[in-house]
């Protein structure tokens, strides 16, 4: 039945087609070079988590955070030379800023590769846009102290404070600065249908000798502030058919990027505040894994895939371990930040990927220059 | 020494004048003509409390709820008549409300009185300004329905749906909207230097015959929703400030209306759903009070001034007792929307003032046109 062969071809060519669309969606992003493995034939990723910039700005106690926070990555990428950086979210404490515009300082977070022209991407954390909350003090006799933002025009004499913005600023208006301001930036704001997600994308990393992709890197907004801290059943479907475009046979390792634990993490989690042991690696394990709310197959979807490497998420500041979960490896990255809750020292997870053979080394590179918690990512 | 009395007199009149510019500040409308005693010498006020209109509007379910408050407003008013309605906080659910202006819900609240050619007055509760929250099922395979508000213009393309608002509407769009479009509102947005808080306010009622004011109201925003649940320092030192000018020897009396109870309320409330026993008077005790987060002397500045008779609120939808605290009662209106928690059958307190001598008597008006709890508000 000839017919039916046609068919079956068309129908096949429509898929490509409607493939390549929802690629260009995706935002694999053509108008940036792509990356590449260097000729050693490794490609070294630095993680930087939790940064929590902006915190308590009317105080001296949050430009000093900052500060740490410069101090910490500046330390990290001379030693380490890295060949990407990825900001694991939670950028700015948006709760904690009264600004009009946050992105003041998730540019300051990004700066730090920025000035060494090393490239970049970025997923959000729940902080990121989360509303202001306000400050219990501020409603007793010492009153609201002077914000940098006034208020100014017609709002102010109504009463408002328009001159500061006290519901956070919006995913949108973040990622949109950054993608616009910066040329070595490759974070994207992903496809309309993931909304309210904003930062679903996927990073290809080619081969130093030649054109073919050689690591698969995808990022996940794991929600959190403006709405819920969760992967949708919606993403889920986003990377079954984008891993399946991109990644038909399962030849191309793959890396996974979010900032909220999945419930997983909860059942591969060494016992809370014990010793980390064998298989798990680290060095803090000082808190309970504060999950998503729900889980909606993503877990599923990516333990089905042999492909799929290792998960890397943030969020958890008292947590820096891996450990293996199905055929991968579920692993947080390191406070990196000042701001946020902690006193830990901070550091940042460094994942180094070699092309042929594939493996993929990890460790914690610290402020203070040591380095600890090295593990091999593999099956 | 002369020139002391002399530097005394520019000083009163300079404070004379300093508290006229405040009051113009803190809302005293002259726009509106006064509120006057009816000629029988009484002055009627019905309460609505938490109607929480808007709440699922993207089901059958929410409009029916609203379709229900809008039936107990119209059989509250047709069988009491009042000369004034309170709109006692909670007129929308911000926090299930995607659509880009609450004030819309906002404005069929208030319909209510505005159909039947009463003036009213509206306070902010806590779910007015809110921000959206995210139903946890839109994340599941079902997806996000269908939005009357959808995607438009630039933001579309880039993911994002600014076609709804995520953020609630402001206190002051909302109370903005409200005064701009009706000159039977006697809402304000108060002072300045009380924001956050919007509705901060006093009204004067005057006597039947003459010009005296014979009943002062004030309406306070207790917060909630995009900041915290209190009553400030400088929202007391306001309150004292206020009634010192307007009523220097306490010879008017003095009502009070918020939406969330103080802690006041929590030690005088009846014990924990058991039966309300005098000297409470009420007909339902079914939750423990939700108080506000802090204390900043609110309780105390008002018990100093006998001229304060009673404090109205909200906001707790399973609670309708009057209980006295030190010389004024603690009241809490009745749920009137079918919006919001709690199935409890839907009415409205009622308080009726007379003016020579004063007295204040209330009750509570049902949907199905009984009454019940009737109290008189004496020390």
């Amino acid at each position: 039945m000839r017919w039916w062969r046609s068919l079956a071809a068309a129908a096949a060519l429509l898929a490509a087609l409607a493939a390549a669309l929802a690629l260009t969606v995706a935002g694999l992003r053509p108008t940036r070079p792509p990356l590449r493995f260097r000729s050693g034939g490794s490609f070294k990723v630095a993680l930087f988590a939790d940064l929590h910039y902006g915190e308590d700005a009317w105080t001296d106690w949050g430009p000093a955070q900052d500060a740490g926070s410069d101090r910490v990555m500046a330390a990290v990428l001379d030693a380490e030379k890295p060949d990407f950086v990825v900001y694991l979210g939670d950028l700015v404490t948006a709760n904690n800023l009264p600004i009009p515009n946050a992105s003041l300082y998730w540019d300051r977070a990004v700066s730090a590769a920025r000035g060494r022209g090393i490239p970049w991407a970025a997923v959000f954390g729940n902080h990121d846009d989360m509303p202001f909350e306000w400050p219990p003090e501020w409603f007793s006799p010492d009153g609201v102290p002077p914000l940098r933002c006034r208020p100014t025009g017609s709002m102010a004499a109504s009463g408002a404070d328009q001159g500061c913005s006290f519901r956070g600023t919006p995913r949108i208006d973040l990622i949109t600065a950054e993608i616009s301001k910066n040329r070595l930036s490759y974070s994207s704001n992903g496809p309309k249908d993931l909304w309210p997600g904003m930062s679903n994308y996927v990073l290809q990393v080619l081969s130093r000798s030649h054109d073919d992709p050689a690591l698969l890197m995808y990022f996940l907004d794991s929600g959190g502030g403006s709405y819920t801290e969760v992967l949708s059943s919606a993403q889920v479907k986003w990377f079954q058919s984008q891993s399946q475009f991109l990644n038909p046979n399962g030849r191309i390792p793959e890396l996974i990027f979010w900032h909220i634990p999945s419930t997983a993490y909860v059942k591969v989690a060494p016992k809370a505040k014990s010793e980390i042991r064998k298989p798990c690696v680290g060095s803090i394990n000082k808190e309970d894994v504060a999950p998503q709310a729900a889980e909606w197959g993503m877990m599923d979807a990516l333990a089905k895939r042999p492909s799929v490497k290792a998960i890397f998420v943030g969020h958890n500041h008292g947590l820096d371990w891996c450990c293996p979960y199905e055929k991968m490896w579920l692993c947080f990255a390191r406070h990196t930040g000042y701001g946020g809750y902690g006193n830990w020292p901070k550091g940042a997870r460094i994942i180094q990927i070699s092309g042929n053979p594939f493996s993929t080394v990890s460790w914690i590179r610290m402020e203070n220059g040591t380095k600890h918690s090295d593990v091999t990512l593999s099956p």
